[in-house]
């Protein structure tokens, strides 16, 4: 498996994935290019034999100069249990601490429950919100009404 | 008129803002609430009395460091008319110079013609796509399958 940066060509390719990787849901206008664009160098794809079979979208915090936050990440649903997520995560964890950063964010909607198991195995915390929602402390109407989102930090070495 | 930083919880004034002032369309997913948490000082409301009428969302390029890049814009439909837009842009433009930066970029649908008329007067240049729509040189699919967008450059002096 090859893990690079992305280039503003793979969102041709990646955008039209994210719908069916996510089993129809509606999710690629939460993706625009700019993405590809402004953030390219805290951006990975993974890759097997030059088909993207993973990546991953984050950033650089710029109003708070210790964090960095991960906007989208998404894996083949063909191709899970290949640690290809686990990969994704540490290269971005190193890019973010060769940045002198220590603090990792994201955010994940309740329902999610695959989401929330993988963010916590990966060492994230769940910030505590002002609702709970099957025993998971979340932020109501956090991304906007009826959109309630539980919290990930994870403090990196 | 009062122009000031956004804070985390304009969010919810804003989000429900949106779908409202662009008239029913489904937009409140392109501006999820990192926006407000991780671009804080490069984004604006304006007020009337209390009551937020217009907000610009922007941020420094972090791949291309002379670059900024305006992510959203929205004024009340019932206090257009009143410069509401020229000064958030231009408040904009001047926290980019401040950072060093000379070049604004933003990106529009070739359906709304009053942003792409907007823009030209606001001294942006359209960049050269290719495809053109109504006489205007967009970029085909370049938000996703059949999302061509406008691509605007303005150079700060």
């Amino acid at each position: 498996m090859d893990i690079r940066l992305v280039k503003g060509s793979d969102y041709n390719a990646i955008s039209p994935l994210i719908n069916e990787w996510w089993g129809g849901r509606q999710m690629s206008d939460m993706l625009p290019k700019l993405f590809f664009v402004h953030f390219n160098e805290t951006s990975y794809t993974a890759e097997i034999n030059g088909e993207i079979v993973g990546f991953l979208i984050g950033f650089l915090s710029q109003s708070h100069s210790d964090e960095a936050y991960i906007h989208f990440v998404g894996v083949h649903p063909g191709y899970r249990k290949n640690n290809i997520g686990k990969k994704l995560y540490n290269e971005f964890f190193n890019v973010v601490k060769e940045n002198g950063r220590n603090i990792v964010r994201c955010v994940t909607s309740p329902v999610n429950k695959v989401s929330i198991a993988y963010h916590i195995k990966m060492g994230f915390e769940i910030e505590e919100g002002n609702k709970e929602v099957d025993g998971v402390s979340v932020f109501a109407n956090y991304d906007g009404p009826n959109q309630d989102r539980v919290l990930f930090a994870k403090k990196l070495d």
